[in-house]
């Protein structure tokens, strides 16, 4: 990857190509037509499947307190969490100042991770139809230990290093552009809230060479994903946000809005906000309480940072301790929708988080934490939030608890909504900090990165598949 | 600009429109072929005018001792150089660590300006070609002081809060969207050698209504803009970035790249690369020696930091003190240009900057200041330094000199050049770090922010304004 792009030919006979694969998005939108049965498993097959593998697993995750962690340890000056290689990530304090909202100065334990990953799903057509390489694997955060994560997760230590583990399976295709051309490649944000300018490549690869096809591995369409993302906790986070970017042929050459418009909106959104956040050390942070076993907010908010060790059977390495961040409560994580000249919007809210590296993203509807929210009142109380909380039951499009990544976070369960609004409830001309816009125009700001926080992806991968049939 | 987007209709009726507007390209690339004469001034005559706007205006720049400057001073605790009202800007320390190159761990003064500007075109149609209202204005750094500027260049402070200069004139445009319709609106970064983390709007906005003319302004078409920018140190550089921005129409189907694959290449490129970049106190930094007069390098190499006091008759605030950067010598910055299949590529250059918000932006194939380079040797020495440094005079397409931000830089003076050339002096497949893009693909990639350096949109705008031909 050090070289420069690939080229066809050489000095003497380049060819030049078409700028954009316009077959791209029908070849995404007829996999996404393809629901039961792909070339491997069917749909129905596939839960015997992942039970198996969660069989062959032999996994066990256990609460630990901080002083039997291997290798972890705070350090003696600031108090951060760090494991004694420097590798991993940190967990340090957060220092954030905004000029909105009910919550304007406060300090946090957040995660440092300046390494960028890769989230890569190969893909390959069988029959004329695309299929993606998906892999069963645990993670210790997550409730039900093993879901569908994508055919590669990498740190760019596994990647580029040699590190004391096993090689990351298939990784080669992501890395050696002789064995698969790129279909999607896009540096995406991870959660602002919990993680410091985070950011990891999401990509899609496909390949026309055999892949042999190891036991943790299946193949699955985009619309067999499409219909695993309608049930609770099976589709890991990081294979949303793969499959967010994906390009999915979203009709919509008309919008509401012209895609001028929204980047203006968008422009100007980043440029109102004043915000500042800095790194400040762990140990002298306002308001969280460090015990044995967690660090915890005095009121019992937000998350508490705790530790767990970790026996797998199916890992590079077979057994490890680590921190991870707990969610206090359930998220709900809301996207209103309506029909504009029967056309679908969904409304976009341009989000303040303070470890986004530039200010505002563009989240869902509503993303909050009911238990931290439900007793505002007047302009404090969210937009939008009854219909997240309440909503009616014939307007419910989508409606599934999905987890947040397994790899860093215990249990970051939000119950994902999208939920079809009238006039009344959700006016055509929105409130200051939303916009109505397209799939199609999401599946445009998706290419680019830090236009679509992590929790919006999961519910643009939830349109991109399928998963919610709003036509 | 608080209140959401604009929407054509009531909820009852409501109107969608096409996402992208079709005839934009061909409006302006039918403004950038009237070069002569517009309707306003012709080219000849303009510089008559610019004359009579300089007698006009009754500028002088004299540089001061630190201790001169008036509300400036440094902090007795950290050395930082800032106002007394916290307004403006600050110069503090930049600590920044780098994984390759000549100089890879260095401490610098760097500029401090959290607040977005705009910077802002107003354009409109006469006899059915769009014109573009440009201002006369004085900036203390300019080489000659008087230079073309956008419509509007306002911070924040000048267009959300009482100040205490005049109002910014026609800035109405850009904020009230009866007025006037938007044509770009993009984040941009600005030097990122000199300042950290620093955007502004880059905005064209198009309006219908009679249109009052101030003694200071003239309405030019991006013809005449291209003519004067083939001239020395005539349009400034805030001009220059809003005319990158523009949907210049390039031709351009086909590339030696695809689209998904500059972007990958793109996103690698901001994968790979270890930066570290933090302020620190300006007292502390090392290398730096302060005088009384100026804060400068212990080699004189890089740039000073300065002071001066401004007289000028028709800016928003008659007199005034303030630091300035100083970059010592001139600037090369120049694109090598190669045609594959008959359509021009120009090399851009993945370039790690010390005050870049996200690690890497898109430069010129050359971008440096000879004297601290060209004795460097071996895997040390720049790319392509040679072609930028004694081009063929052949060879040569575009060739100007043009300074930078004139009211933060003291005669930041580059010779900007676009230079063709050979497989042989620049291969097909070029060397790490470097990609072959169309003027095509850099008018897709500018829309969004931060893909594009602020060098690299002076040359971009040169491309869209047909001040270099390359057809």
């Amino acid at each position: 990857m050090s070289a420069g792009p690939p080229v066809t030919a050489g000095p003497s006979e380049v060819r030049l190509r078409p700028r954009e694969d316009a077959d791209l998005p029908a070849r995404f939108a007829r996999s996404a037509a393809v629901r039961d049965t792909g070339a491997g498993l069917t749909t129905g097959r596939f839960h015997d499947w992942l039970d198996e593998r969660r069989r062959a697993g032999r996994f066990s995750v256990t609460p630990i307190p901080f002083d039997q962690l291997d290798g972890w340890s705070f350090a003696p000056d600031t108090g951060n969490l760090r494991h004694r290689s420097g590798r991993f990530f940190t967990v340090e304090g957060l220092h954030v100042t905004v000029d909105s909202g009910p919550y304007r100065d406060w300090q946090q334990p957040i995660i440092v991770q300046p390494e960028v990953g890769i989230l890569g799903i190969l893909a390959k057509e069988f029959d004329g139809v695309l299929h993606f390489l998906m892999q069963a694997k645990m993670e210790p955060g997550n409730p039900n230990l093993l879901q569908l994560s994508p055919t590669v997760q990498a740190t760019r230590s596994n990647y580029t290093r040699v590190h004391q583990g096993a090689e990351v399976k298939y990784l080669e295709y992501f890395t050696d552009r002789s064995r698969a051309r790129v279909l999607v490649d896009v540096l995406q944000s991870e959660h602002g809230s919990w993680f410091f300018h985070k950011a990891n490549r999401n990509m899609i690869v496909e390949t026309d060479q055999p892949v042999p096809l190891d036991d943790d591995f299946c193949w699955l369409t985009l619309g067999q994903l499409g219909e695993l993302l309608r049930l609770d906790n099976v589709v890991n986070m990081d294979s949303r946000t793969v499959l967010a970017c994906a390009p999915a042929g979203h009709p919509g050459h008309d919008g509401l809005l012209t895609d001028t418009e929204l980047l203006s909106w968008f422009t100007a959104e980043r440029s109102r906000h004043d915000v500042t956040s800095r790194l400040v050390p762990l140990g002298g942070i306002r308001d969280w309480i460090r015990g044995p076993s967690s660090i915890d907010h005095v009121r019992n908010w937000y998350f508490r940072v705790m530790a767990v060790a970790v026996q797998a059977g199916n890992r590079e390495v077979p057994a490890w301790t680590q921190p991870l961040f707990q969610p206090i409560g359930t998220g709900v994580v809301a996207l209103v929708l309506r029909r504009f000249a029967g056309v679908p919007h969904v409304l976009v809210h341009a989000r303040v988080e303070g470890g986004f590296l530039d200010t505002v993203e563009l989240g869902p509807t509503v993303q909050l934490t009911p238990a931290h929210h439900e007793h505002l009142r007047g302009p404090d109380r969210p937009a939008f939030l009854d219909l997240a909380l309440r909503p009616d039951p014939t307007a419910i499009r989508y409606d599934a608890v999905h987890a947040e990544e397994g790899g860093r976070f215990h249990h970051a369960q939000s119950r994902y909504l999208i939920v079809e609004a009238g006039p009344e409830q959700a006016p055509t001309r929105p409130p200051a900090g939303f916009a109505w816009v397209t799939p199609a125009q999401l599946n445009l700001l998706v290419r680019h990165g830090r236009y679509v926080n992590v929790q919006a992806r999961t519910l643009l991968s939830i349109l991109n598949t399928r998963a919610a049939e709003l036509l």
